[in-house]
């Protein structure tokens, strides 16, 4: 059978090209041997935080190494099994290397069930996406009722998703997104209550201070920059501020500068938190049981964009980081 | 008798100087009435804080009137009352004005004990500095025994404290401070295992790199900007940053930049907090036996700049700003 490979050629400077990934196609006929299984890839998550694992910076997780597969989320589907944990035809999500075929132990997968809800799901909103937005929102966040909620990258997966949650639970949300089709979907179909196109809004500042009129209590920051620094003049005393990415930055060949923030956060007594979903990792049995009853009362909805064929990975990739998706990026191998 | 009171005459613009403070000399027969205290001022609390109260900037406490006495903790003799909970001869200290005699309903203040420790104390060590040191260390910080604790503005009033609570806590702690002298004192006088001069150290960052070959856990922030920016790039997963000032920024009449923080703190997985001490003032009464406990153990040391002379006073606030002081700056009245 024929194997196909995405390997990192070399670290991106700057905003990756396809240049930057290299494949390979290989013969291979390997077949588990005892306590493995053989996968087929479904689907591939591609993700902001990736860009970081393509430096070789110090980060939350080790970088990718030049001339090694990529890994991300994948759904697969067993093909071959010598493990008795799973059977051909079970379906996985975890981890995995960008291969359309791979050999594995089961280690670090978990078995899903295709029937619940649609497979690429698993890969967002009970996946690392939703999990991601319900923990960050709720330990970081704290939302009390009545509270005023900023999202930033609103638009994007998790921020489809902390949006609603955000609503389900009772606080005036606001988001922020890069085109107005992306804003008019916020408030058509995710019930934010007011969102700003950063585009062509000319003071931002005044733009949130507008929208926010009690001040902003929980800022869900997907972003950082310019935009972050707008939102801060807006927070109330104990804000909170929940650092998910920074996606305006990880791109910057130069450090980025905005204006300092202690002076923000000291005199609002404010809390800035960043995390990865891992941290939080003992409160994933209950939010997945929460994200799924709410989306079985049809309380939360999703957006998916899904490219087509495993091949255009890294392009779906490039295209995610200049903001080209609607909800979660998904590539159908 | 004559009364004397400091009035903010101008908003100050970037550094303040004396043009922007006026002095007022009345005689005054006022005498308490039913209720009240006479009061008469022993020792001034100059801070940093106040810089920010003579904007007209929202913040945690209002901003001074302009053409209206400034206030800071001040510990005052009673010299006559009419108020059953005080008698002639007692010391209090509390928010007072910047005048040598006032009135008081006597709300707010705490009657304090001269035998105990010096009264100039109760506005410093076991005072509101201490409270600030403690509080924030403590609270924010979490520090476990092993851990490395960096403080900006080592030198200062809170730093100094702070500095050496971490070492009675068992943690490795690194002062960052503005001058030889300063720094020689941190690290013969309050045990800091480590100082930095940042005005003669070229490359901040590898300095405190070197000082701190684990990495920093804690980082309790006096300073902001340039300095707090070199100590990002140290920092360790899960690190704690207790904002307590910005005392680098808050001078500035243009907004100051540094490099964007949220990659730093989403990578990091990394916790910001800013406060003041009254947020936790649930915990005075035990922080305030601790630090006594400590006090008399001799394990916790105190340096005071006193001035002399109420007319002063704005004089040493400005000399706070510019860094003159070792340890707490009070003037006695």
């Amino acid at each position: 059978m024929m194997n196909q490979t995405i390997l990192l050629k070399q670290r991106p400077v700057g905003k990756p090209t396809l240049s930057d990934f290299d494949f390979v196609n290989e013969e291979s006929n390997v077949q588990p041997k005892e306590g493995e299984i053989l996968l087929e890839t479904t689907y591939i998550s591609v993700d902001p935080y990736l860009r970081g694992r393509m430096s070789s910076a110090k980060s939350y997780v080790a970088p990718f190494e030049v001339g090694k597969p990529i890994s991300s989320g994948i759904v697969a589907k067993v093909i071959a099994s010598k493990n008795t944990d799973f059977k051909e035809g079970d379906y996985v999500s975890g981890l995995l290397a960008w291969k359309t075929k791979q050999i594995s132990t089961g280690e670090g997968l978990n078995k899903i069930d295709p029937n619940k809800v649609p497979l690429s799901a698993y890969l967002g909103v009970v996946g690392m996406t939703g999990l991601t937005a319900y923990c960050g929102l709720t330990e970081i966040g704290k939302p009390k009722e009545g509270e005023t909620l900023v999202v930033s990258g609103a638009a994007g997966a998790v921020g489809t998703i902390v949006g609603q949650i955000g609503k389900i639970l009772g606080l005036r949300v606001i988001g922020i997104a890069g085109s107005d089709e992306k804003v008019d979907m916020l408030t058509s179909e995710f019930g934010y209550d007011e969102a700003i196109n950063y585009k062509t809004t000319k003071n931002i500042k005044e733009a949130i201070e507008a929208a926010a009129p009690n001040g902003v209590d929980i800022y869900f920051d997907n972003v950082g920059g310019d935009i972050s620094e707008a939102v801060l003049y807006n927070i109330n005393h104990f804000a909170r501020i929940i650092v998910c990415g920074a996606i305006s930055v990880y791109n910057k060949t130069e450090p980025q500068k905005n204006e300092t923030v202690q002076p923000f956060i000291v005199k609002n007594s404010a809390l800035m938190q960043g995390f990865i979903v891992s941290n939080y990792a003992s409160k994933f049995p209950e939010a997945i049981q929460q994200l799924a009853t709410w989306i079985a009362e049809d309380k939360l909805k999703y957006t998916e964009t899904i490219v087509d064929g495993f091949a255009n990975t890294p392009q779906a990739f490039i295209d995610l980081l200049d903001g080209k998706n609607k909800g979660k990026m998904i590539v159908k191998a």
